[in-house]
């Protein structure tokens, strides 16, 4: 269980996202970024390692796009929207073509089938709260 | 709810750490990152930042040696043991100082005492982990 | 002197990004990483700590967006496109933003100056290598 | 070229450790995160991938502990010692047994022949930095 709600409660001053959306993106770039890292680890144990190179690469990506988000995300009495908004949709990218690649391997290693799972939360969690109303101008120029 | 106990149980390899204690560990630090950088937001955004000046200085140090603790105790197959050693031990340092000065701000600002709350419990789950049988040799030679 | 050129040269594969952009964007995100570090502990010694707030996050803020994006620039073998080309653009607008808000306090304490200068060129770097071929068709759908 | 020195002259305040030292030990760390990150990418697009794993998962680890230590190498101005000494062993530690790995590679590729190499120099940069007058006492403790 995390903190990130409770501090959001106790923030000097009013944040424009809604706080439920942004708990949710916060843990889920946490744990995507704490799975990734294991699973690299793991991979790297596997006999079959030479097959996974690409999942173990995404993983390591996901990983510093995911922590850098879950940074931006918890300072948000600050965070400039504009560089949220390219963030968010940077992680939702990471998180989606890491989580296609881990489920490649799902099948033979439960790690990537737990990756490939935490992967596609956190990409509906990152593109819930893309769809807040503090981002609907920038969705729209972005096309969606 | 994090998914690192779930991903050491589908590592394919012994870890010759209690895996009780390496999760609360990775979970400790996963909790004091985010809070940390939370923390300094909200110092940011109050009237007396100025009295605060080193307990955002320590948040902001806290969460990167936080951060680098959670990565390097979620590849418990490969990371070296002295390393991880050492690594704990600066954490254990960061989350305490860390923890005496956001406690001097505790009364008057719930997210300090929150904060403090939380850098106390990640400096007694490292120092938990410490105790392992693993880390014993280690801890003998650092004088305990 | 960074070997982040003679580390391209050795990779074993071909990369389809101009290397010297390549080299440029990884080593300007590398220097703004650290200056903006820098310049949050100097600021945090200033009489007039208040006046800075909103530098102090916005170099909070850079620093992390900076240290993912040469991360990921770093792993140019395999690093999704779409995902590059996301980050980068967060880390135009993050380094564009952070060098306006320490431009205003760039008169008064020279760590802003430098601060301000080191962004604009990470800015550059970056938007510079958008401007590679391999970015082409990602940049007109995202308008420019 | 890195900034790291033009912005410690620029700091408003003393500085209780050499300059020249630790601008050294921050750039040394900056590299070497660097060069680990790129080590990877090249590592994982070799043939004999399965006999590198360790000095991938290596090469990771270090690239967290020298993020970490450069950032708090950073700020100077409020960074508790009893943490940077303790840090600064980690990333001792972390580099050699890095660059030892590497090492076993590096006949056959020149990227790693390059890593072990910045990997050896940060190790020197930070064992340099310990010995400095502000970490003597802590270093008697730690026994040298």
């Amino acid at each position: 269980m995390s903190f990130a709600r409770e501090m959001l409660d106790a923030a000097p001053g009013q944040i424009d996202l809604d706080l439920d959306d942004l708990t949710a993106a916060i843990e889920a770039c946490a744990n995507c970024s704490q799975t990734c890292t294991s699973c690299v680890d793991s991979s790297l144990a596997e006999e079959d390692v030479g097959t996974m190179v690409d999942s173990i690469a995404f993983c390591d990506d996901c990983a510093d796009v995911c922590t850098a988000t879950e940074r931006l995300l918890s300072r948000p009495l600050h965070a400039d929207r504009g560089v949220l908004h390219r963030l968010l949709r940077a992680c939702v990218r990471e998180c989606t073509v890491c989580a296609e690649e881990c489920e490649k391997h799902a099948a033979h290693h439960r790690h990537h089938a737990i990756c490939a799972r935490v992967c596609r939360a956190c990409a509906k969690a990152c593109s819930d709260l893309l769809e807040d109303e503090a981002f609907a101008e920038l969705q729209k120029l972005a096309g969606g």
